[in-house]
């Protein structure tokens, strides 16, 4: 890229990264939704996205602490409320342990990460460590991916209730509210990056941040198939399903 | 693990992980060895494993700069010596690049990283941000991988050697010095362990430290068996053997 692009060629270039790269193309998303995976390989699921949930605040609050107005600041600590809760037993990491939970998987388990794949550790603290040491551009740039999410979730949410007995409405209480909550975070992203992204560098910065994001999604999913979709190689150590109906 | 342990029993325990954690267990490291890979995924095998290595100088620099005697410092230097040479084109950085330039990839597309898996780089990075933010117990015990190295080396050259036409004893130049080198740096490591775990918090950090390590050697190889390996899942952006002989 050497020319600098008009606001709008920008985000028309995020979005076809999103068209290329966003996890909802990956294998692993489309059996899980298309209703071919076993109770056990949609636990392994749940518990290793477990970790980018609980994740999800710290890196919040990681750009919190590097955000210079107290606009911005208002912004983003809207994301840790989301995430968070108001009070113990609400917020998205808690709604994320109802999905654990409904799908017979110990919380205190969950929450101890023993049986994390190390992939699903690596790639998650990748994005946080990526939020602590860009810029705050890059870093914004970064949660770029809820563009693309309500799609991912409405497939996932229809997908998953029609195919699987065991999952239910309750269950997947995770995800009604980010159907309002991440285009409202994404709108703020998407207006900040087209604003500040001015020159030729930077616009490659936020467009090289998003695909680092899109890696760390799809790098998740390539450890899931790998480790728990036939013939199946679990890492010493990883979760292991204790029953696959 | 409760109760504290002889330096000799900590010795034993770390040597299990390594007989049931070392890559040399992984299925890509079998088929690498035995013959049933094409040249096309030997070059991918090795342009990721360049991150690796060309990311080990920073690991024992990060090191190098925490360690608080010029004892450890000159030992710690001594492996900044063995990787990064006396003068260009020695050390084992480039004797790697022989590698990749003797399977036939261009020696600046390796340099760039282009064609690097996400999990390759999330799981590299990860070693070195572990040596930069735990104790230096830790950051030492998690190279003793070493210990267990000498017989993977072994294996990797005589089996490539036998089963590729490709493979020259040139070509495989990094691991020859491996040989020698891998023993002196793991019998220091492993002594400087032994002597300084002296709690039974800091054995479990140390056997936990070798269990991450094996986890990013483990990871690394995951990746490659799934995007490479039949039926093969190769990430958006990442490397594409051009021919498979």
């Amino acid at each position: 890229m050497t020319t600098l692009l008009t606001p709008d060629e920008l985000e028309a270039a995020l979005r076809t990264i999103g068209a290329e790269r966003y996890h909802n193309l990956h294998p692993f998303h489309k059996a899980l939704h298309g209703g071919r995976l076993t109770r056990g390989q949609i636990q392994a699921w749940a518990l290793n996205r477990y970790y980018y949930q609980a994740s999800i605040p710290a890196k919040d609050a990681t750009l919190l602490a590097r955000l210079p107005t107290p606009e911005l600041r208002r912004e983003w600590r809207r994301r840790l409320i989301d995430h968070d809760g108001t009070e113990p037993g609400t917020g998205g990491v808690a709604r994320w342990l109802k999905l654990t939970e409904g799908l017979g998987l110990d919380t205190a388990y969950v929450q101890s990460l023993d049986g994390l794949l190390p992939g699903t550790r690596f790639a998650v603290d990748a994005y946080v460590h990526f939020v602590r040491d860009k810029s705050v551009l890059e870093a914004i740039a970064s949660s770029l991916t809820e563009l693309f999410s309500p799609t991912i979730i409405s497939e996932r949410v229809s997908g998953m209730l029609r195919n699987y007995s065991f999952i239910t409405e309750e269950t997947l209480a995770y995800f009604a509210p980010r159907l309002t909550q991440a285009p409202q975070d994404s709108a703020f992203a998407l207006a900040y990056v087209k604003e500040h992204a001015r020159t030729v560098e930077q616009q490659q910065a936020v467009i090289n941040a998003l695909k680092f994001k899109c890696g760390v999604l799809w790098s998740m999913l390539d450890e899931l198939d790998y480790a728990y979709v036939a013939p199946g190689h679990i890492p010493p150590g990883s979760f292991r399903p204790q029953d696959d109906r």
